[in-house]
């Protein structure tokens, strides 16, 4: 056991911490306000590696640990946790290319999404189905050389403004075994998109439905098998689950800093707030949490890395624990700032607005809840 | 003890459901999302006696007791907390003028402020004292037959936008002792707005912070004694703390009723929400913290009502008990809408962002905790 | 709403009050570890009435409002939690008796267990039906003029020491509508008991299984209709309910009281508990919550004696709140002693250990979020 | 980073594992009631390495690391959280005197003390010093060629029935500089021991006040300089809270497996309680919440063995956040089981006594957020 990075994970932080305080931090709360989607960014992200981080190198991926990426992912949610987030789904839609992708389809887009020049977006839920995704309504129905795709998907993160979408569509029979994965350009015809949601935070990324009709793909653009495309996408979760969690931590810390910072500096009653002993337990317990949280993130990512048979349930526990307790501090830090906390001059009602939605998506804290009581309950199986 | 309503409590509150049914729910969002202060809903709703629930009958107010003022908020929160918050800080300094106004200031505004033809604004904070009141450093100068009002106030409601102003400024020594209260028309010369603050919600009622310089008031001004106004600003603070707790109690009892139905219509895995027993247990924890919150407000509203020496350390455990609370369950609301509950599509993100600033105006509930320990410890009392 | 105590409420408490401190206080560290069962102090409580509080006047009961009673119940609980808490469990049972039993049956019994010289037992639970206790499996055979009663009973109250047992039993089909209610006494032929139960806390009252054997009683012995058992079993339990939560209030304010007086008097890096500020926090929590749990159960008890058509409801999330809320208020206490709390030098360890198990009877709180859902999403009705 | 344990780890863990399934486990329950000390046990134990874990080879010791003593501490715990809590003071102690001792007390305790043969006890704790250890009273005073030692110790664990005391007693000037450590043995003239101390748990340890009078030692028993004896107490503690965590982590993998299988075989409304959704993600939360503890645990643990300049705070980190929600995992658990969780027939009441004291020793839960804080606010260093 050994819990020091290093000095790849080390270099990968630094890397990333030095890019995010340089290109997004000084801009997230206009990117916010104005729910400006930094494309730009995305790019120079791009070519630091930071949109292919663990997808393979055969499609110009760093192919580096979820680990690692973890922590990068960690350095870029301290300055913007929307705009990290959407790193993170494109990262996710581009590993599952170049896992399932054709070598034709990985030959069109792997090099142009791992350098951020194209964008992906991940299209798995639908109006009906959020928790339940292997009910999932949209088909894909093989004709001639290839499918027509038609149904309606929701909340797709990048939505209107990505190139690739995969797509979760059903060939088969009824539950997750007739479902199947596909890699559509987002400009294919009889693809629609509905307005932007307007939603309470990650206003740097556009959220929106995609109605698919009659939207032809052919056949090399199948990630995998027909009826793989639940496990593609589940897989492709598993990662997910500890990349939005990363973007809890860094959320959180960013909010820990600056509520460090603050209680030096404010005082009231004659003193530094740093010297009310309250306020001294609180942080204490806000610093003790995060550092919990994060060894989640980073043990379930080792588990990943390992190919450990409970890395499901390492995921789920990580993603539940992390992201409800760094939202917890978050909101901690906030009421420490009083009255300023509620407002724009501190990033905290904007880091509160963003985190709140990692305890709901990649699948709800209520479903990662399931997936370990089934790995507990259902077996003799230990998570230790 | 008799926990029922009694028939002009029950009056009370259906006039105010049905008022903020008609005139407040269906706009609420827009209200949100323009950052719209309803100008003309407030004086409607001051026809029906909501600009001056508790203050004096001889200036036009209803003079009905806290706990049926209690009672009217939580209904005008149930449907936009941000504007009933509004109502109850207009409350609050209008019963401040009837209760320590001069005849000459009681004919010139009373009326007016309790039929919401003119509003009124609580000016106590400033930028350097928050939690610490009373080391609030306006001053307010005698000169001639007058004073003269200089200083700065922070994180005023309604500023910009309100008629009178309730000002807290230090008349004599430092601390509690030497600072007295003033009505001041908020067009005195002298006077000038800051930019509206932009926060995280509240977003229907302005706020922005005030500055004074110079400010000629005259003697008949002054609200109370010279050195009576921090005593004139907690007296205020009692009461505005069940009112703001009360509006947490609107806010949730909305948030839980639109969970209800939500969890009786949404389907997953084949059966409604309202079946998984989970989600059973949440909302009856939810119910049940929600009774226990109201329970808290209105016995403080009845301890305030009676005069009980312990009052204060009751409206005190009320706020931050309710406060704290209600926030937790429309939190938990949200969370029982996944995606949903994260877009303006429901209106519980709206609910989580106007919900928040209620635990930390009116005096954080850290300062809450404060004051009901002081109580505890100070003495061999009881607070039971 | 009036939450003022009347006169004889006042005199209900202070009557209580005053026996409690007398007759048990000094005693109940000693009764807990000699597991002494205060057969004459309950007798002595009964004398004053406390032994059929609300039990209907008829058999000898004071008739007095359940919200009286809880407050006689807290007071007897400061004292001894665990002695209190079977004075409720007789309470509950002797009330059964005055209101379903018939005319010979309250004349045997009722006037000696309303006096406290007799004592009574609730036999509901079996080993293999707690929580679903209309699952029950004892059987209640009619033969000739009577019944042969037939099966076994898990953590009987009073079990081996009691004179009376109500017992729940199976005369007709499955589920709660096939029960009937007995009144049997303990040393009926065919009763035998069990070993006593070796349990965390309520030392000093002893609970066993108890065995019945074509135990035969004669018809009169039946409470109520011939399949009303379950409606009998359920609407003692909603008063019960209320009972042992008030039982958790009287040890929550006990361990408070005694941890007022420790901080003011322990001092640590020179000063006195009381002035640090995490501490005075916490105990302001504590008291916040100890005054919203009186507040669930008085109203609780009020609607009960309404005869509120969602007494059972409130009940439920009286007794749920009040009883998790008390236990962490206890737990609290100890931890503010240290080291000193963990030991018999102070009554905390014995209140957590006493107050575990009100979590589990008379419904678990499982149970009670069960019922509260049940109101709440079974229908359209408030809970409010 | 490499979370996995490496072969001597598992070794260690199999060892203790066996041991206490097999010596401990089965007897637990007795000890327990009994409160009953398992010397040859702990001297069985002893011939394991058990005593002297992480003690210098040149004592005897294993030398083994922290992370690798952790994981022996939690499987005794699993089978009995008193014994191994004793096994964790005495290897403590063993330390201590390995790490500071002079050759001549290393040649005649050393090898007796990691064998196991004898018994170490550690002596910080006054009846008016706790958390604030710095003001301890106990004097040393130089008399010739050594010392007289006199003054009180409260809560000595193994007080009574050990054989080597480490006693912390002040040489020189108040506060930390002015105290300085030593040997003692159990049986020196002028040592008295109070009567047991009669606790919520810990029954399978003694635990009395020690009394010196004018105990006379040699100079050669000092450990470390004089002046020194706070650095030796607190550098024992770092180490001492990795264990006493550790000890809650073991009880809380009792509790959990426990919980397991009780839900796997219990039946209430015709299914197993593993069936009951809410009771699943209750389960959820238990292990998650459990793996969350160890990582804590065993990170500190590393950074202790990795000699860090932030170890300390780590450590306090590990042990508030373990040894709370260990605590709280128990009274789930407890909680799970219904009424028989609340007897003996199921060891969950006992883990509950046994851990709760692990909140308050080795420093109170309330301490570790102080040196925490202290470490977060108090300098520009993360804890990260």
């Amino acid at each position: 056991m050994d819990l020091e990075l290093n000095e790849e994970q080390q270099a990968f932080r630094d890397a990333a911490r030095e890019f995010a305080q340089a290109r997004m931090a000084p801009f997230a709360a206009q990117w916010d306000a104005e729910h400006h989607f930094p494309r730009d960014v995305i790019a120079a992200g791009g070519e630091l590696g930071f949109c292919g981080l663990y997808a393979n190198p055969d499609i110009g991926g760093l192919g580096v640990s979820r680990l690692s990426a973890a922590m990068v992912f960690e350095e870029l949610a301290a300055a913007c946790p929307s705009t990290a987030a959407y790193f993170t789904i494109h990262n996710m839609a581009t590993w599952m290319l170049g896992q399932w992708g054709t070598a034709e389809v990985k030959a069109e887009w792997g090099e142009a999404l791992t350098s951020g020049r194209k964008l992906g977006s991940y299209c798995l839920t639908e109006p009906g189905s959020g928790s339940d995704a292997a009910s999932l309504k949209t088909r894909a129905v093989r004709e001639g050389d290839g499918y027509l795709i038609s149904g309606s998907k929701a909340f797709i993160s990048g939505g209107g403004h990505s190139d690739l979408l995969v797509v979760m569509a059903r060939t088969g029979q009824d539950g997750p075994k007739g479902i199947s994965a596909f890699a559509v350009p987002a400009d294919a015809p009889g693809i629609t998109y509905g307005r932007q949601e307007e939603k309470m935070g990650w206003h740097s990324q556009p959220t929106c439905g995609i109605t698919f009709e009659n939207v032809r793909v052919p056949l090399a653009s199948r990630l995998g098998e027909e009826g793989e495309g639940f496990v593609v996408a589940m897989k492709g979760l598993d990662g997910g689950r500890i990349n939005i969690a990363s973007c809890s931590l860094g959320g959180a810390q960013a909010a820990l800093d600056q509520a460090r910072r603050y209680l030096g500096e404010r005082r009231q009653f004659g003193k530094a707030l740093a010297e009310f002993q309250a306020l001294q337990f609180r942080v204490a317990d806000m610093a003790t949490n995060l550092v919990a949280s994060r060894q989640m993130v980073h043990s379930a990512a080792a588990k990943l890395d390992a190919g450990s048979a409970d890395a499901s349930a390492w995921c789920a526990m990580a993603k539940r624990f992390a992201t409800d307790t760094c939202f917890a501090l978050v909101d901690d830090a906030l009421q420490l700032h009083g009255g300023y906390g509620y407002t724009r001059e501190f990033p905290l009602e904007r880091l509160l607005r963003d985190l709140r939605v990692h305890r709901i998506l990649e699948g709800t804290n209520e479903v990662m809840r399931l997936i370990v009581s089934r790995r507990l309950l259902g077996s003799d199986r230990e998570l230790r």
